[in-house]
């Protein structure tokens, strides 16, 4: 059975702290800009949202679908993640609860997990994964 | 119609940054233990969650359910807030679609928000929060 679809979140009003001209393109709309001029990996879909309210750390994308974990990931750099995202939007696909072997995982995703909200319907056993 | 199931979620994990004896209660489970020692308001209940991963903000809740934005806040204190919370998790039961209208938002929802993810269906219109 195919895996439930996965969304890739991208947060498109992100300014990441700056002061942006009017007539500037922001970064967060740059990132989706960049994330969706190539192919997303397979059943990842790539989806714009108006603000994750992360905004002192951004960007910001976050990662959901099916009975997964949603995860948060901020400090993202629009120029030099694009790649490392869908990568790791494919990594994420690949789990049945959105967790990423640790070792396997993105070194950003490691250290830039903002939040993350368990399933609405969680597996029997919640699974424990502190950072400390 | 009744509006749709609110979670509270709590990470009882927490430890705030703090060393913790082995022996001591941890701050998230001081939390949990307090806002689950009163009823809480209708619709709402009040779920533990092993981590939340917001570990250097914590402790840390989400607001979620139904067909509303998923909240994340941080820097909760266990002893000071428990009412603030039940408060605040009353008034997101009573949207639509979990945007609390800003003057009547607690303000420590105003000023720790670590993160928002929209509904899996959104409505037909993204609606727009930015802090900035």
């Amino acid at each position: 059975m195919d895996p439930a679809p996965t969304e890739l979140l991208v947060c498109v009003k992100c300014r990441r702290g700056r002061e942006i001209p009017q007539d500037e393109r922001r970064p967060g709309q740059r990132l989706y800009d960049s994330l969706t001029r190539q192919a997303p990996p397979e059943g990842v879909t790539v989806t714009p949202v108006e603000c994750l309210q992360n905004c002192d750390h951004g960007c910001t994308v976050a990662l959901r679908g099916g009975d997964r974990w949603t995860y948060v990931f901020g400090n993202v750099d629009e120029v030099s993640h694009p790649d490392m995202l869908l990568d790791g939007a494919a990594l994420y696909h690949a789990t049945g609860d959105g967790l990423i072997p640790w070792r396997a995982r993105p070194e950003h995703f490691k250290r830039n997990c903002v939040a993350r909200i368990p399933p609405v319907t969680p597996a029997p056993s919640l699974t424990p994964e502190a950072k400390t």
